[in-house]
């Protein structure tokens, strides 16, 4: 946040790391009952993309980082430009803002980064006004792949609804994505959880907290959206949604219920995870101590019976006894 | 939930284990204040039931894997496919669906597996629309058994009653079921308690953390049916239930507060097992120590003693007194 | 709750361990402004009680082993089948029901058992109809002894006021005595707080997890009335309660509310107790380890100087030294 | 509580120490925007009090243990027997209580004890009934001292006001005594914290309970008064309390929150202390086993060695070397 | 707070350490869509500052050690006198008051200390009364130079708009500052875990706790903004706040909701550290118990039976035979 304190409110600037040199692809689709249509195209500065009034427009913008493109959005759309702000500033809290023209969800997605090895989190955000819905996201991606395909194959009957079940349809697809997060840090805590039973060592530590900190960060994204998707099934929301996307929402509660769930589970195991680590390594030292005990408790008490026949007083009568080594290897066998 | 992400909401996928060949048993009650009648046959893709407008109908379908008998349900009832979808995928949270036309409840219910040594959950959807009661589970079972002999023998005010009372009384059992798990977690955990005080060992910690993720499944099991029953003793229900059936539905949430105050005791009787194990094992390190301590405190000064007089200076004259030797031991008995 | 498993809901089953065989004493008090009857007698089926109509009835009931003796309390009162239910099993937990004609109040009352040794819960139920007030108990006991000697002597004003007042008069009373269990318990909690300073033992942690599921037993039977009381201040009681006992329940509540402090601070000082355990556990293996390795730092090094002259190297100077030895003693001398 | 177990609701009987024979000293100031007046005297049974309608009158009594004299004052203002009750036992919860013609507040106050030396806890109870005040203490003490001056000397605006902006004065005191005790237990927690650092011994462990027992105190004392002054600010009490109040009463708000704010620091403050007594025993044990460990492992081996070269074969060729002396001290100071 | 005790509510004094002799500089800004302009001075005890009524005007007041000077402000914008308190004591907490006349905000400003070395906290109140706002800081800083700047420079919307846009903007970047020391406290514990892991001592426990202090500094300040912030979005506050500022006031909420979020995230690493601390020791004694058993099992069985031979015994039978002393040194080797 640094660099942007004492600038003024409103005041926009790019808070990613994508060079601003690189042109950021547009597609443009507009579909109503009859027909679907695709332009695709990149900017670098000025763009020429019209609303057609007659048809559901789905504008999907593959990067922020052209702060002068953002603005003519602005400008197309009327956004204020505390939104715009938000849009451009990749370190938001997914939020919602309602404003008497348009509404605006912002949110984190999880990708497969570039490598295709790592999940990682972008911003994407959305913005949705009469019938134009725009999704800004950080770069280009595949996530809605899917159902761009669907739109233009106009297959199923996302061509036949407004923008209420476009938006739903990609809020969808994006809680959907949070279960590969999910699965993966499950399966970081199974396999945390076997490394330290078997083979404890100071690194699982520092593995859990690492852990901790994914899974905070996993919450902060999915925590809000409960709250958000209540004011969504409010009843002021019916000028911007339709009526009959009701239980398509409610559906969508129940997922971002089922995620919420499923990262409260994980925020428990992972203090269960600290606890299996504190208790192995009690254990392991119980077992330790028991065989160390032993072992001082036989021989301590053996060595110093040998030590005391090792001293070397000329008068030590069971020296001289014929059988006294014998009869000390007999005591020290019964002590034994 | 992987393979259904990218999928269109409202997608029929069964997402169970039952192989799709097995045919599904389905039995059809129809019963009111004069007669009780059943029709039970098999079924494979379509079927034949006929809804008997002057009876209370009860349609019990003993499986979920054939995609298309319950799409047929579906039109049949006018079930939605968001409904359809959520009956079918066995990984549903409890949860209550109201529509214009229709509610319905989704929860878990405690049977023996097909051994009848261990007990499982498994899914059960009822449907209620108007005389009309369906209930999809994931196999045949003999939970309802008692229920079904009461609609038979006429036995009971069942076949005086509506829907509503017939699903108060499937409620009802479905919730007894409950506490077969809630004794059988209460056994485990007393016999893991009475493990760590007499023998510990580092398995108990595992069968702890064990039996924790099963108290946490039967709480996602019980903890949502609270909010369920709330919403039935509202008013709005009023249209799908009649207002006779308030005294036994609260009857029914005194047993559900019961069955989560029995899971809550689980709760924190597994965070006391998790302090007993860690308690013991410092009592028994403490007994350890206190052992070796004594014994090192009193050996390792009398072997220094003796090492000492082991020495082999020529000249310490003690060695030559005539009592030294017994004049040392002397010496260690009194430090002994 | 084994047993009830699979019965149809409202089924009467007494729980308890009474014998079927003893009779039931029930007593009938019924007392205006002018006069106070008491009519004494034990009962095995039928019973042959009439409500007086002019006067305050207060019937205590000291058994409820007789299951057809209860219902036909029902039949007189009015009671449905639930209630009924709920009296007859002594599981129930601590609650509030109200009926278009009655309410019922069923809780937990701490005895002193046959021996007079040790604290017992029992379950009471007080259902209030009109002018008459009916107290369900597992046993013959003299909780309210005092109470019926009140009514018999026209001493005090119970005698001027109605059922409200008699209600209120007993609830009291059964509040006062949960203080004796949290006297006991306190007195336990000061016992093991002392035994864990003065002479620790592994016996002790589980005495602490025995009294945290006694303190367990007593949250559950005193948390409930906090609810209980405040249905009752609400203005739906009006009809069933007169206008003037609300400072008299205000009372009430306050009691019942430091029943519930006292309870929580029992709570707080249980899990102090745990804190206390392990901090003394630690406090003394600190304090082990400390000696042990006072004696070892200084020992160790001695004995080896010892075992180093205890060499038999045909060719070690000092040895021959006339003061070697005198050298030695004065260097681990200095060494201690 | 012991005592009063079994007497009838209402009843009158004093719970504290002081002794009966001790006369009760009254003081009734009455002022108004004209005169101020001051009456004192000692009374025993009866009394002599008369409310000057024109006036505030504030009556301040110290001391509770006559009841006759509690009883006269009942009778006066006409008090209702629950009310008298409280007031005379002093181990009531700190509450408001709110009747047709009066409310009444008891409360905790802090005073120094007799000896100056430590702080104790005192019940005092506000009786407010139209221009009366009634204030009933414990025993005598200096906490208003300055409030009396004031009215005495016609000094501030207080001789201006009613008995509202009297009560606002009153609270306003006690509520700022209550800092004495939060400073005196920061102090003990500054003090525990550093003897922990600085020598840790079992005596702290303890006396870190002990403070956790008088912060719970504390706790008590201050923790309703927040929900106390709500009531005060909500709209019902303005037939008792006069419009401007208000805004005294918000300062007051204020203050009851930093008091309560101060108090869960020292609970958490207390809560950290008992981590610090558990990481420094830990840090003790540690360099305590680091030391230990360090000895043994350069000493065993080296004793080993010498007690090999200690063995009285005959037949060992390395005692016959001439340097094997040497040579064995070489290698000792190698391992070391 | 000890030296206010006694005092009556509303007495004014200054609770800070800046000597009353220090002038204290006024800058008095007023502004409208037309011009804007400056008067500086420094002020001792009486002033000449006149509202300009035409003109937006903010009063920036960088002192409140003269309580005659703060008493003279109280008279020309009918302050209350337990506002005034409020602002001369600078041990408020966060919080607002809301009067008929007026509103006050008093919070805590983070600023860099005179050496800029060191984050202080700072009490900065503001009163806001139609078109007047002033500022009361403890002493000159440069908060907000940059703020000042834009209104003498006519740059940005700022001077087009009233008190309430100039409200929102200095209180935007007081939480902007906050970010500062949530910087710093994430880079000390980011440092405190490195060391621990690293190189664990006993003063980093002494710096745990010190942080946690820190941090609940912290949270005390912004915890009650987010009350603030929704007070100020309450209908209510329209009279004292145009229609329009609403969404730079959701603006601000949502900075403020991401500064809390942070300080939770700050409290729960600081947690971590604490649990980082002891994993980190018991791992530490883990390794050091495991060598120290390694050493102790091997090397004390052979020093026993170094001992064993080292006997003096005429008759060992062993010691005489040739290879004796290379047999027990290959038997010693098995061991090892």
């Amino acid at each position: 946040m640094k660099k942007k304190i004492g600038l003024q409110p409103g005041s926009l600037v790019y808070t990613g790391k994508v060079l601003e040199t690189v042109e950021i692809p547009i597609t443009h689709y507009f579909y109503n009952n009859k027909i679907s249509k695709v332009i695709s195209d990149t900017y670098s500065d000025g763009f020429s993309i019209k609303i057609d009034e007659k048809a559901t427009n789905w504008i999907d913008v593959a990067g922020i980082h052209k702060v002068s493109l953002i603005e003519s959005f602005g400008k197309l759309l009327q956004i204020d430009s505390l939104i715009l702000e938000d849009i451009l500033n990749n370190k938001q809290r997914t939020k919602l803002e309602i404003r008497d023209n348009l509404i605006c969800i912002i949110l984190k997605v999880i990708l497969l980064n570039d490598k295709a090895e790592e999940y990682e989190y972008e911003q994407i955000s959305f913005i949705i006004q009469g019938n134009t819905l725009v999704s800004f996201q950080e770069k280009e991606n595949n996530i809605f792949t899917d159902i761009k395909r669907q739109i233009e194959n106009r297959n199923g009957k996302i061509v036949l609804k407004k923008t209420d079940y476009l938006l739903y349809t990609l809020l969808d697809r994006v809680v959907d994505n949070y279960f590969l997060i999910i699965d993966e840090l499950e399966e970081k805590i199974d396999n945390l959880e076997n490394k330290i039973i078997t083979n404890i060592s100071k690194a699982d530590f520092e593995d859990i907290l690492e852990l901790k900190k994914e899974i905070v960060q996993l919450k902060k994204a999915v925590f809000p959206l409960k709250e958000i998707i209540s004011k969504f099934l409010d009843r002021k929301m019916k000028e911007f949604l339709g009526e009959e996307i009701d239980i398509y929402l409610k559906d969508l509660q129940d997922h971002i219920l089922i995620v919420n769930e499923a990262t409260d589970t994980l925020v428990s195991r992972s203090a269960d995870l600290i606890q299996l680590y504190h208790s192995t390594l009690s254990t392991n030292m119980n077992e330790i101590m028991k065989i160390l005990a032993m072992i001082s408790t036989i021989f301590i008490p053996l060595s110093f019976i040998a030590g005391l026949y090792g001293m070397n007083f000329q008068v030590m009568p069971e020296l001289t006894w014929k059988y006294g080594y014998y009869f000390v290897l007999f005591i020290m066998f019964i002590i034994f």
